[in-house]
C-alpha cells in the first residue's frame, strides 16, 4: 500500500435484505480483517443495516469473542440484525444521508461495507454518491450475498450455491420418498425465486445422482398451464411418478404470478409475498389428474440451511468479504466484489471488484439458452455452471448433535 | 445356538409403511447379518412389503453390491420398496395368508422380517400366528420403524431421533432467519404425527441452544383456538418475535382435526390425509393479531432428511436389524426389537425383544405429564428423555457436495 492510499478511520459492516446460510460468513471476512488492520481503529456492526446507522445503534466488535465470532462462518441469517429500508435517491431527498453523515463523523467512520443483495447495493452506492457529492472521505464497498444469484456482474453471488446444495438434496430425499409406493405419485417442490430461476434450476444438480425432477419451470420464460398439465401427465404415464421443482415467481404471459391469489401482503420495497404455489399447482394436478399429489413449500428453510451449506459457498463469502476491507485499505471505493470464474479445467475463482453504479437494481437472469425448448427443464450447460458451486467438505460445529450457532454479546458504542 | 434351535432355509426382508431416514439402516443390518449366517441359505427383498410377497415379486440380495448395500445406512426412504396393505385377519379371510404361504414354500422361507410400523407389527403378528396355525415353521421379527415414535413398550422407535433431529436444526435456523427484521414476525412451524405429539415435541431440542420455540402444541391435549391466540398475542407483544410448533394432528375437544377443512383423502388405511395446517394458523393469527406471519410446513422433508441423521439412531436402527436376526437364529419369533434405555448416567441402549401381539395396533404417545399445564410447550423431563437420541457424530458419504445414495441392481428371483 502505498502512502497515499492510507486512510485511518472507523470502520462499519452492515447487513441488509433477506438472510441467507452464509451472509455471516462474509461479515466475518469483513469483521476479521477489519479486526486485524492497523488502519481501522474501530469495527462496529451495524445493528439492522442501515437503519442502525440512523439510529446510532453501531455494535462494538472488538468486545465479541474471537470464537464466537469464528463460529459466524456456519451461523445462518443476518447476525448483525437485517433491515428492508428503501433510501431515497440523495438529490431529491438528503434527509437521511446528512444523518448518516453526522453518524459517520461521530465515530470517524472512513470505512462502510455493505452486505446484501440488488437493494443493498443500491443503498450502498448512494451513500457512496452523497459521500463523495459533499467531500467526506470514505471507502464504500458491497460485499454480495443474495441466495437468488440475480447480481449482475459476478459469476454468482455468495449464499446462492448453499441454498442451491440445500435444494439439491432435499430433492435427492424426496424423489426417494415419493418412490417407495408403487401407487403412483406426483410431487410439487416449490423454490424461492422472485424474477430469476437460479435456485429452481439447481434441483437439476439431483438429476446427476439420478434422483432429480423430472420438469423444471422457471420465471425466465412464461407458465402455460395447459403445457405444465400435460407435461406432468406424460411423466406420470412413463413413470407412474412425477417430480417437479417450480420457481414461486412463475407467472403467466399477461404477468400475474400463477400464485397470486395469495399475494395479499408486500414487503418493504413493494415485492409481492409470494407462496402457496406448490399447494395450488397441486390442486390442479389433483383435478386433472385424479393421481396423489404433494405440493411442498421449501419456504424459509432453503435460505437458512446451515447445516447443509456449501463448503465452497462458505469461503468465497468469507473471501469477498475479506477482500472487500483488502480493496478499500488498499485506496478502492465504490465498488462490489464479484466472482470471476474459470471452469475449462476443474474450477478456478477470482476475486474482482465491480462499479457499484453497475450493479445496482439490474436483475441477473438464467440465459435462456439454459432452459430446454420445452421450457421444462435445464440444460447441461447449467449443470456445468453451478455444480462446482456446491462441492467441498463441510464441517460444520456441533454441540450435542445440534449446529453451535455464534452468540454474540452485541455490545453497544 | 443348541442344535434344537437351527433352522435351515431363506430369509424375507420387506418393509412397510411411511419411510424414515434411517429404516434402510435396520433393513442393512437384517440383510448384512443374514447373508453372514451359515443357517440362511438365501435373503430376499420383499418388492413392495407384504404386496411384494403376494405378487412374488422377491430380490436376491446376494446379486448386490456389498459396497452399496452399505450406502443403505444413509440412503433415506424404503430402498425394497413398501406398501399400505391392510391384512386381513387369518381367522376371517385367509386367502393372502395362504398365497404368502405358498410363496414361503416355494423360497424354503424360514424367516421373515418385517420393517415398519404400527400396522406393519400388526401385519407381521398375524403372518405369525397364521404360520403357527397351519403348522408351518418360521420365525417372524418384527423390526421397528417409525418418525412417530408412537409403537408400543420400546423406549424410543428407530427413525424418530433422526426426525427429531431434523426438526430440531431446521427450528434452530427458521429462529434465526425469523429475528433478522426488527419488524416482529410470527412464525409457525407444522411438524408430523397425527395421534402422538413425540416429533413436534422435539422441537423443544432447539431450546436448549438458545434458538427454539416459544409455543409447542401436541395432539395429546385438546387444541383451544382461543387459547393459541392468547399465548400467542402474548408471547409476540413481550418478544415482538414468536414461533410456534404444532402437530398436524391437533384437535378441538370434540375430535375434530384444526386442519380438517383439508383432509380430503385418506391413505389405505383408513388415516385422513392431513396438510395445511400450518397455513391455517397463519391465517388465524394474521386475522387477530395483524402481524406478519408465516407458516411452514416441514412435509416429507422431516422424515427423509437423511443428510441430517442422528448417528445414534442409525446405530441403533442397524441394530435392531442385527439383533432380529441373531434372536431368529437363536430360535426366538413373533417378537419384535425393541429399545430398554438407562439415562441416569449418560445414556445406555439395551436390545430387548417384545411380543408382537402386545405391540401391534397400540399408540404410545407423550406422557400428559410431560407437557406444561398450559398446554403450550413440554417439560424439562421430555429433554431428558429425547436429547440423548440425537446425538453422535454422522459422517455422511458424500459425491460432488450431495450424498451418495445406495443404488440397488434389484435382481429378481
Amino acid at each position: 500500500m502505498t502512502n497515499e492510499n492510507i486512510l485511518i478511520g472507523s470502520a462499519i459492516i452492515g447487513q441488509s435484505g433477506g438472510p441467507s446460510s452464509v451472509i455471516n460468513a462474509s461479515a466475518y471476512g469483513v469483521i476479521k480483517t477489519a479486526l486485524e488492520s492497523e488502519y481501522i481503529t474501530n469495527v462496529y456492526g451495524a445493528n439492522h443495516g442501515i437503519k442502525g446507522v440512523l439510529d446510532d445503534r453501531l455494535m462494538d466488535m472488538s468486545k465479541e469473542d474471537p470464537a464466537e465470532l469464528e463460529l459466524l462462518l456456519h451461523t445462518p441469517s443476518s447476525a448483525l440484525g437485517s433491515c428492508r429500508y428503501k433510501i431515497a435517491e440523495p438529490e431529491k431527498d438528503d434527509t437521511d444521508f446528512k444523518r448518516i453523515l453526522e453518524i459517520f463523523k461521530k465515530y470517524n467512520v472512513r470505512y462502510f461495507f455493505y452486505n446484501g443483495g440488488n437493494d443493498s447495493m443500491d443503498t450502498c452506492n448512494k451513500i457512496n454518491r452523497y459521500l463523495k457529492s459533499v467531500g467526506y472521505e470514505c471507502r464504500v464497498f458491497g460485499v454480495p450475498k443474495t441466495i437468488d444469484n440475480d447480481l449482475f456482474g459476478t459469476d454468482h453471488c455468495p449464499g446462492f450455491a448453499s441454498a442451491a446444495k440445500y435444494i439439491a438434496t432435499s430433492v435427492m430425499e424426496v424423489s426417494r420418498d415419493s418412490q417407495v409406493y408403487n401407487t403412483g405419485m406426483v410431487t410439487i417442490i416449490e423454490c424461492m425465486g422472485r424474477h430469476a430461476g437460479w435456485l429452481t434450476a439447481a434441483a437439476a444438480l439431483a438429476g446427476e445422482k439420478g434422483d432429480g425432477p423430472d420438469l423444471i419451470y422457471l420465471p425466465e420464460v412464461d407458465f402455460v398451464m395447459e403445457d405444465f398439465v400435460r407435461d406432468v401427465k406424460r411423466v406420470y404415464n412413463e413413470k407412474h411418478n412425477c417430480i417437479v421443482a417450480v420457481s414461486e415467481g412463475v407467472h403467466y404471459a399477461d404477468g400475474r404470478f400463477v400464485s397470486e391469489a395469495k399475494t395479499s401482503g408486500t414487503d418493504g420495497f413493494g415485492h409481492a409475498q409470494l407462496g402457496g404455489l406448490a399447494a395450488r399447482l397441486a390442486a390442479v394436478v389433483k383435478e386433472e389428474l385424479g393421481v396423489k399429489v404433494r405440493g411442498i413449500e421449501l419456504s424459509l428453510l432453503q435460505r437458512c440451511a446451515a447445516h447443509c451449506a456449501s463448503a465452497t459457498d462458505i469461503e468465497e463469502s468469507f473471501n469477498s468479504g475479506k477482500t472487500a476491507v483488502e480493496s478499500a485499505l488498499a485506496g478502492e471505493s465504490g465498488k462490489m466484489v464479484g466472482f470471476r470464474c474459470d471452469r475449462t479445467d476443474g474450477y478456478r475463482c477470482e476475486y474482482v471488484l465491480f462499479d457499484l453504479e453497475k450493479v445496482a437494481n439490474f436483475e441477473q437472469k438464467v440465459p435462456l439458452e439454459w432452459i430446454t425448448e420445452d421450457h421444462a427443464h435445464v440444460t447441461d450447460d447449467f449443470i456445468r455452471y453451478c455444480a462446482p458451486l456446491i462441492r467441498g467438505d463441510l464441517v460444520v460445529p456441533m454441540e450435542d448433535g445440534l449446529p453451535r450457532f455464534a452468540k454474540l454479546k452485541k455490545v453497544f458504542a
